[in-house]
């Protein structure tokens, strides 16, 4: 997203705060251009798991994604956003009867079979209701060449068949006359920065299935690659060389068809798709001193971006955090940027040297903002309303000096934001979703309300010794 | 809760997993013998963030119970659950005007005031509504007495007033003729097991509401003196000796009401009141073993019960598991029951005899459930259905072979279960909520349903170029 502050300011106009901005036009741009450039054998399929929202999703199913899901309840959500069930890619270790079912009597374009259990279900559940289902195995190779930190497979997981025991599967298989194979999924790690581990993963996966089509007899329909494309977070961390990934792809693509003639290489991608055009934004309630610190309470927090704090990251960097204030009464406001490292207990002239300096880093990432150096910093922390030490979202950062009512907003936000987070701790309202697209914000949620935290539920008649 | 495995299962009934389930009689007969201890002048009110349901909510208002919340949502569930406006208490950094506004609209209790700006705020709003408003000040003391984890004071917090800032505060509050004082609160901690420490917070939290009274001539109507009483998750951890808590407080009681006559002591909690009461129970879906680790896939997981995961922890233990089995078509159960030290990377037989020890701790402490230490055990990862490592609900424990539609139940879940997780994450239907009560299993909160991820959402029409 590369808007300015004060084109961000006119675009949140009265919108009251929390609540996440998409910027459509910078989605459409970002997503549109990486279909345009990969290889016609290859498809993206949308992990709707990043960001649940029906408008976002049916954007990018106009771009031209297929979809991923990952439960009955997603596969709702992808119905109502306009996706051809055909298009619909069904994952997940733990899927139960009653969604298999469903997906089966819609008519979904692929079920990721995650072990012979689930293979003997499918093959059941459409025998009985005299349906066939398209099916591919999901493996979880004896290999990692991800180096991803967050693995999904190569080590002991819960998810997929291990290349070890596909004997088994392709033995079992023969009996199930009512699954069509498609072929296999191979998704070894997610946010993954370094495009020849991505390649090589790749690269691994095909030669899997070429090996998979020889010693099982089995035709390849789809050989699904996953994904992982990881975004920056951090200063610390590198962009992914996505040149470098389409081009390695796109050549494995043309090798891989005059091997396997018709296959379509799938790649599925949340994070990648959506972070970079989302931000979650709150504003300042106050701003206190405690015992020689400086706090900021904003009207959102933990409750709507648990990602923002710290809870399980190895890495306890701050995310980048943008300030912007608007005059009241005109339109001028200040631009600064900044991110931060945890950890700055004193701030110190080293700490305010490489805050500056990633002042200019993140600026020139995110959209060219000259870093303010000459701006006087403070150390601040950034809070949420919520009554727990855990709702903290900035910690021990250097920051301008933070004004009531300024916008304090998190980029990168568009995906695991809203979603990932307990949206009803503390009982505040849910935050509005905004999407900027074409020229006009639509909101495409709205904020939550108080009746939200009663649905389902229901009071009982107290016994009257009791009351 | 004691209610052995077998009597369980029997009311669990037929409702689908996965539920939360609350022993009602349980809870009341553990709150009330609790406010039938205390000194007539301690009040205790239950902090609605553990747990938000409002049948819950409304049965602890019937044991005798005020209520206090920490944010106009939570004010309406408490509303909604019967509580008097009186009886309620508002505390929370980041309340908005537009919360303040209706909590002095209201009638509220008291409000704890957390900061000199709200103070002002409160007097605005209260002249111009022509109302009057009881409030607190919330002090974040100069000494930490507590020794808590999880400190809320005596250290640089959002929270409350510094007490070198009382000066100022009351100043400002002689200026404030529409607030009427009330008296102090301190809340210095959460999750302390340790009598000593939580009765020194008190009597600090006593000794300094004498001080405020003589140094600001101040009446004292209330003195709040927090709670943070915790419960032990972990066999490492030691239960609190409430008996000492409650006959140092009422001696603490006995001693103020001498000094401060008519004043009214009051106990906030939450976790104390609820956890060990409830449980969070789902089944298992599939077993698998992977690259030599075995794995049960259960039908819930961090998306309803977030705590159990690892996220955040500093000790990464695993919680108290209980394993249940109905036996087709009869009532005969295993009764199981197992904690597991997270970390046990290979079942070692000193793992093992450490096992058996805990499964007898536990097993007394929960009920007096007989370890089988004669059963075999194996290693063993319970996941929930979600599509990520993360969703990790038991790590590497020791625990009886689980079958397929075993019963997993989580004890101590009452407390910051469902409220405090990522309910919409992958799009699972959210679990419902058994209040089981002299006799009848209520269902006070009906399972979510697909539509529920909709909700306030909207889609946008797409340009036909997009199209």
């Amino acid at each position: 997203m590369d808007k300015k502050d004060e084109a961000l300011l006119e675009r949140f106009g009265e919108h009251p705060t929390p609540f996440y901005y998409y910027d459509g036009d910078a989605l459409y741009t970002h997503v549109s251009s990486l279909l345009a450039r990969l290889h016609p054998a290859v498809r993206v399929h949308y992990a709707l798991k990043a960001n649940g929202n029906v408008a976002l999703a049916g954007l990018l199913r106009s771009i031209g994604c297929g979809v991923e899901i990952a439960s009955a309840g997603e596969m709702f959500v992808a119905m109502e956003a306009g996706y051809a069930a055909e298009d619909v890619l069904y994952a997940g270790p733990g899927k139960t009867v009653a969604e298999l079912s469903e997906a089966i009597a819609c008519g979904i374009g692929c079920i990721h079979v995650e072990s012979v259990r689930e293979l003997r279900q499918l093959e059941d559940i459409a025998a009985q209701a005299g349906l066939f289902v398209r099916a591919a195995v999901r493996i979880n190779p004896d290999n990692d060449l991800s180096g991803a930190t967050i693995k999904m497979g190569g080590v002991p997981r819960p998810f997929g068949v291990d290349e070890g025991q596909l004997d088994h599967f392709f033995k079992v298989l023969e009996g199930c006359p009512h699954v069509y194979f498609q072929g296999i999924q191979v998704y070894t790690g997610t946010q993954m920065l370094k495009a020849d581990q991505i390649l090589a993963s790749f690269e691994n996966t095909l030669q899997l299935a070429e090996r998979v089509q020889a010693q099982y007899g089995v035709a390849m329909h789809t050989v699904n690659l996953g994904g992982g494309f990881g975004v920056p977070y951090f200063t610390h961390e590198q962009p992914l060389d996505m040149d470098h990934v389409i081009d390695g792809l796109n050549a494995l693509a043309e090798q891989t068809r005059s091997r396997m003639p018709g296959v379509t290489l799938i790649i599925e991608s949340g994070r990648y798709l959506v972070a970079q055009s989302g931000m979650y934004v709150c504003r300042a309630l106050y701003t206190k001193e405690s015992k020689g610190e400086k706090f900021v309470v904003a009207d959102g927090g933990m409750n709507h971006y648990a990602a923002a704090t710290f809870r399980g990251r190895r890495i306890r960097d701050n995310y980048p955090v943008r300030i912007m204030r608007r005059q009241a009464g005109e339109q001028e406001e200040r631009e600064v940027e900044a991110t931060l490292r945890m950890g700055q207990r004193n701030a110190s002239a080293q700490a305010a040297v490489a805050v500056e300096q990633s002042l200019g880093e993140v600026a020139s990432q995110i959209g060219g903002l000259p870093a303010e150096a000459s701006m006087e910093l403070e150390t601040v922390s950034i809070v949420g309303p919520l009554c727990t030490p855990e709702d903290c979202i900035v910690k021990k950062a250097q920051l301008p000096p933070i004004h009531e009512g300024d916008y304090i907003a998190f980029p990168n936000a568009g995906a695991y934001g809203l979603s990932y987070s307990p949206l009803h701790f503390l009982g505040h309202a849910t935050p509005a979703e905004l999407l900027d697209f074409r020229g006009e914000v639509h909101v495409i949620r709205e904020h939550g309300n108080r009746t939200d935290l009663l649905h389902h539920q229901r009071m009982i008649p107290l016994p009257e010794d009791v009351m």
